[in-house]
């Protein structure tokens, strides 16, 4: 095909079934992944009447998201790719993964999915809400953005050293379980400062059905700027090394 | 065999040693999966004597369960398929993997380990309660039933993605550990509404021992619709397709 | 060679380097377990000031010792086979996969690197003590004989079911995961009521050092019925089975 | 080469990419552990207002550097071999895996990801504290290199059984996860009394930025001491075996 289609893609592609069905898997993925973070959130202001964080409510978190994001991509892998992440797929894309309009549609996916998850959340609690991302007293929102490029920088970096690099072969249980434990990790020290999202979808739900906008910039930013030096660095020096490293002298 | 038999089954099958052991080995999983969760409860109401659901007990309850499942899977994968769940041999039915025989089967060993376990648990602590799965204050019936259903949505059709597609090959780590943490993430979100069931043996058992059946409609119900959906979802869309789908463009 | 030897095993084979190795595999693997499972313990006492028991200290001690397990038998699984148990050594014998001379030297190996575990532990907290399993209040010292059969029937069946099934094939992740996470799986549920020790070199050791033999033999005898009980069931009804089960109708 | 080559290595070595290559690898993963690890540590102090450690404290660091070496040793096993600790690799080194050089090139790399990391989390907490490694009351500095000694020799005898042994074949998903948990599960235990480093790269970086020496050298001596240890235990008595070890008699 023409070399400017490689990038953008066809529109016609956009329609295609498999391609369809794999937008579809990423918004189920998706829709788990939040419902099960996002839902723990909202137990944990349940159960603590909307108490301050506590060490336990970060681990709380870090194991809802953590755990669910593995399941996300874990059953989604072998249909789309297990993004789940609009993070994640601009990483593709800025890698040539992906195309332009592929992504697009999976970025919208992503975000319709955090969204119904968010929607299915006040039903099923009696109406709670679905409180949006946030950044913690004491910390900038600069500080924040850091903070959030640094993250998503290791997520994005663990996805393609994992999931996308060719050497690694078929995608097996490593690239699941790791993107979810970095998360799960991340969440352990970032949780606590800007609720450490690392993913834009995970932030835009919430902030539709709530309705609250502050800050909402740097959980798109932030992610984006993280993936893409992520993206940039791992095809750049290691993914171009197609022969074999030698590890031993 | 004549076309009415594949999914009913014939009643010789019930009694053929393979089916037993299947359902042994179902009634096996079921009993050390409900042993260490609903012992897990019992244990946590014992330190706290009988104190408020706290973020660490519903990562207690996550972790017990969650790993649990793991267990009940991996040990029976290779023998009865690993359901330990009537929600999922019930969407085994939907997608016809499964005779309705068989499952009738696998449903009575299901509940019966269970209920072996919950009396196990009586025995081992000195007769503390195994309290039944109730629905908090301020979530109603409706709210239960669409949290059973979602969740358990989630699970059957990580179940579908990971252990029945045979696209997937060889049932190895990545099936039972899927299931196994797709729970514990529903129950750190879900937990503090009404239980998070998603299995409705693990409800039957402490129902029947402490004799409680308030509500009790609703964690058969929530299971039987959530695992449904995904089974036709999961079979309908993406089961069918057989040949590979390209995820780069 | 003759048929006593094949139980019994040779004299000899006591001396052959081999079994000598895997001797010191099983010592090694039952220090770095025991290290960090008593050691988390202690470290509960320690930052709590000998306070009783929490939901966090559950999940404390049933990560400490479900990590330490899986890494003790990963790290022995192809030089010893993995025990780091006499309960799961017994399990062996009884199904006729070890002999008894080799089973005595593997027991020797498991008590000796539980004890050596609780004297460096003792050297490297300032000589804090190592303090012995023990049955709770309201618990009976029958009712925790219960808690230990069944629990170490789950173990043993877990540890038949994914390591010393031949269906299995290669030891790969899923046999020291799983049997890490069942012993996990049960302290979140036992660890209240009698420690769960599932394991007589785990409970030998810290009696050993802090010379308490309360109940001791209810951690000697609970274990050994419970695997023996797992290994007649796994053995006489699933393992004989060498032709595959049909999962599917 | 000539034969002192092998153990000291080439200068033009060091400016090979696949070496540059392979100390970048080790530099990223050092900052993701790192960043994840410690900032975890400071979410801690953040929440708890610089709170005393408590069991769910002990459990949020566990999990935040066990999952985070896991990520660690995962994305770059392929490239440098995954070490991500200079304990490692001076265990790596005695048992003849690397070269001098190739080895000094790793420390550096090393050393420096953890220091970017506590930079960069000072920039993204809004200029919090990264607090070095301390001894806690009760522990003298003996009984902590003693804690360090046990615990780097099992992390450096698991990093052997799983990753180094030839006899396990491709690096897989046990090596990456076996070396995560055995940090996390002596977290559990050793945490309370000096920190529980096992790497002196992750106490230099803190060591640096906050300026605090105080014990410094513990963290390195003990590291190295029980990763020698394991090296020389494993590759004298394990490793030299090539013959398949029968486990069964």
């Amino acid at each position: 095909m023409p070399i400017h289609e490689i990038a953008i893609g066809r529109v016609e592609e956009t329609y295609h079934p498999s391609v369809l069905k794999a937008a579809l898997a990423e918004f189920i993925s998706a829709l788990i992944f939040v419902f099960a973070g996002k839902g723990s959130g909202m137990a944990f202001n349940y159960v603590t009447d909307n108490g301050k964080t506590t060490p336990a409510g970060l681990i709380q978190a870090a194991l809802a998201y953590g755990f669910g994001l593995f399941i996300g991509v874990a059953v989604s892998a072998n249909i789309s790719g297990g993004h789940v992440n609009p993070a994640v797929t601009f990483g593709a894309f800025i890698g040539g993964h992906i195309t332009l309009l592929r992504g697009i549609l999976y970025w919208i996916a992503q975000c319709l999915g955090s969204t119904v998850a968010c929607l299915l959340l006040r039903v099923a609690t009696g109406g709670l809400t679905t409180s949006a991302f946030s950044i913690s007293s004491g910390v900038s929102v600069w500080n924040a953005l850091v903070l959030e490029i640094v993250m998503t920088f290791g997520l994005v970096y663990t996805v393609y050293a994992t999931a996308l690099d060719p050497k690694k072969g078929q995608l097996g249980i490593i690239a699941p379980l790791a993107i979810g434990l970095i998360v799960a990790a991340n969440i352990l020290a970032g949780g606590a400062f800007d609720g450490a999202s690392m993913n834009p979808a995970v932030s835009f739900g919430p902030a539709l059905v709530s309705w609250t906008w502050t800050h909402h910039w740097v959980y798109w930013v932030g992610p984006l700027i993280g993936g893409g030096i992520a993206a940039l660095v791992y095809d750049i020096i290691f993914y171009s090394t197609h022969e074999p490293v030698p590890s031993e002298p």
